[in-house]
């Protein structure tokens, strides 16, 4: 195996060129959300178009029903047939900025700060989710390509710009281009550290879905003077039932909620108990003091193994000022489930009707609607080559062993390849929990981008390592 | 005593008139919470201080906090020392009328329309609730008046514009006024009859309180993917309270919430079984079928002598269309319940208080909000010569013996009178259910305003025998 130190030297004298590309991204103020930005998205996107054509890539940018998606693809001349196919995936597209009057400098116009603790920090929106993130890779596998001459694999690069809107463009451009994309893996960098010092992988997602249910009673509101007492309060019902929904230990009650929650394997759980999650501070920096979830398990098994019954919203009746002597004819509540193992979204909506219809008195109506977006939760198999490949290049890159970690929430498009492309994804960020991802002030660390780009080089250079061992 | 014909063939013989006054009042506007009509409320109240001053009483309009009210005051020459001091009170405030489309006629251009079944009615805003309701007793005092000189009685007519809005400002001109207001007893012309055929007394009505409960956990609104599960949801804690509120008789479980809450004597209860309340009618005209209150009671027992918690709003997190999976700070309820007996509004809310406290987890905060208008409930002693004199008087003009009715409602007004001036009222109405108070075409039958004017002159004569009795 040749040795990555060319790479690795060619990255640390080219770093202030990476900055200053990253820093002509960050300035596209390309908010997908928001109709006034869709100039500065499609500006974006044609400049991600061209540094990829100047990479050596043929690149385009595809209409959806959203914003554009940049595509790019390299195929370099002689592969090796058993070389791999890499889907790289990221998105251009960011948070609103507001509220605009927190921000130290303004939120599209980076800069590069040293901080009191010498850190040097890059400070604009999507300096860390994604744009920062995305360049890792790309800046890798540019510095990879000026060294080398070309990559040891067939990469498609997939930048979207509706990741933090409506996911069900991107739903239907995957659709669409099933057979083009179709990769041997995905590689996304829009996840976390453990910590500044531990990198990680990311191999455990929650699922997610979403439910409204609406409990009606009278046939118009009622004034509770005529006829509380007598008459059924949809409110009352409503409480009633969600009130039933976890029992005294926190668990949820639907019927078959729990089949498909797999137990953790003993080698992870050994793992994430030699982490030391900090659950005082992680309450503490809320507010709380004590777990809220399933009694037998440790604050992160509630967060990243077990699934949760939540109530996102309630609304009924009068919520106006003073009072109002009201028995409504309707209550409603917004519920999300997230979702474990081999839980799926219909056993669970199933669970839900049946819970509510079964406490329903007979003269009440319980409506239900789904609100899409469903995600099963993704497990990446820790023993897969790829997961061993990234372990290997973390590794050397950070001088510590990766944490295997796993996440709470739900990153839909893991789940979209997984089911339209059938094909798991490997999630390594250099992101931090103090990067104020969605939040004002975001930045991303001079050092999570110097080392997360030598980071991907090395692994790289690992999986050129592997066809050289296959080929000799 | 000397024979009532004269004064009844009085108001036989002006009933025209009588009505044709009554148009007149209704023809204003006088819709006293919203501003543009603050002007045709005090041309209300100027026409009545008119009327009053014409029928030779001395009658002014004094401002208040709110819309003026009209006071006349009476008190003929020689009245023996034992007569009693009448308060009549009314309000010439009406609803708002909206949705104008809904009127067959508009609502202040009062129309007496004779319908299919031979029955004569007054269409308008305010034909039955209060005007044309006041109108009997201040016809039947002008009949009076008209045959006999003289009432037997010293009277303060107390008419005011904001019963339909905020109670607070008549409870601060009465407590201004508490010594020249001060009665031996208050009548009331403001409520209903059993049916059409069968007058009715009211002599219980319910009270009531309203408090706003608020629980916050965490300090911010989390995401429920990153903090789902182990943090603490306001909306759960809310609603897992909220739905312990009642147990499965459907009591409410505060304690000492049934302290005070005395039985209702046999007498009444045999009264009441008598009246064969349409239960299933009753629910059914406004889509339930199952009694919701205590199971030990009936329909008519659970809205008349029983108290009641009743959820009328709730409000939390995100309710807007989609979904957002947020685990919110705080979540919110409003709550009223209705009293009866010698509960007081104290007892309630530090019951509620208790029962929140009691379930509250301890890094959760509860925040009580009372909204006001605390009202006891009213009840007339039965066998009190007032009630007495009212059901000679009524089952002389209807032929029937009148109910001694419930209303699950509150009129804090009767509160007021109570608390302030120590003094019970007589309520004693002719409205019928199909009055449509409150809704689109109003109305009053003539015949409610016809024989309701006699059942006051019957009441005077009443009280006139009395008074020979007396002195005699």
């Amino acid at each position: 195996m040749k040795s990555l130190d060319d790479v690795l030297q060619g990255i640390d004298g080219a770093l202030d060129e990476s900055v200053a590309r990253l820093f002509e991204l960050l300035r596209f103020p390309s908010v997908g959300t928001d109709p006034a930005f869709h100039g500065a998205c499609r500006d974006a996107a044609a400049w991600l178009k061209r540094l990829l054509t100047e990479m050596g890539f043929t690149a385009r940018m595809d209409e959806t029903t959203g914003q554009p998606v940049v595509v790019a693809e390299y195929a370099p001349k002689g592969l090796p047939s058993h070389a791999p196919h890499i889907l790289f995936y990221g998105h251009y597209d960011v948070q609103p900025p507001d509220p605009l009057d927190l921000w130290e400098s303004p939120p599209f116009e980076p800069q590069l700060r040293k901080g009191a603790d010498g850190e040097e920090r890059i400070f604009a929106r999507g300096a860390c989710d994604d744009k920062g993130q995305l360049m890792t890779f790309l800046e890798a596998s540019r510095a990879w390509l000026r060294a080398r001459g070309s990559l040891p694999f067939r990469l498609t690069v997939l930048i979207e710009g509706d990741e933090e809107g409506d996911a069900s463009h991107l739903d239907r451009y995957v659709a669409r281009n099933r057979d083009k994309l179709k990769p041997d893996v995905v590689l996304i960098c829009d996840t976390g550290m453990w910590n500044a010092k531990t990198p990680a992988i990311t191999t455990r997602l929650r699922g997610c879905i979403a439910e409204e249910v609406a409990i009606s009673g009278p046939s118009k509101d009622l004034h509770s003077g005529y006829y509380g007492g007598p008459a059924r309060n949809p409110i009352r019902v409503l409480t009633k039932i969600l009130g039933e929904l976890h029992d005294r230990n926190g668990r949820v009650r639907l019927k078959g909620f729990y089949d498909g929650v797999d137990p953790v394997p003993l080698s992870t759980r050994r793992q994430w108990k030699s982490l030391n999650f900090p659950a005082k501070k992680y309450l503490g920096d809320v507010g709380l003091a004590i777990p809220a979830g399933e009694k037998a398990y440790a604050v992160y098994e509630q967060l990243w193994s077990r699934p949760t019954a939540e109530i996102n919203g309630i609304y009924a009746g009068y919520t106006g000022t003073g009072s109002k002597t009201v028995v409504p004819a309707e209550a409603m509540a917004k519920l999300t489930f997230r979702l474990v193992g081999r839980q799926t979204p219909a056993q669970i909506r199933k669970g839900l009707r049946q819970f509510v219809k079964e406490r329903l008195p007979a003269d009440c109506k319980a409506r239900f609607k789904s609100h899409g977006g469903d995600a099963m939760a993704v497990t990446v198999t820790e023993s897969s080559p790829w997961v061993r490949l990234a372990e290997g290049a973390l590794k050397q890159e950070w001088g510590r062993d990766p944490v295997l970690m796993a996440d709470g929430a739900s990153i839909p498009v893991v789940g979209t390849f997984k089911s339209l492309l059938k094909v798991d994804s490997l999630l390594v960020g250099f992101g931090l929990e103090d990067d104020s991802v969605h939040s004002p002030n975001e930045k991303y660390n001079l050092k999570s981008f110097h080392k997360g780009i030598r980071s991907w080089a090395r692994l790289i250079g690992g999986l050129a390592h592997q066809q050289e061992s296959m080929t000799s």
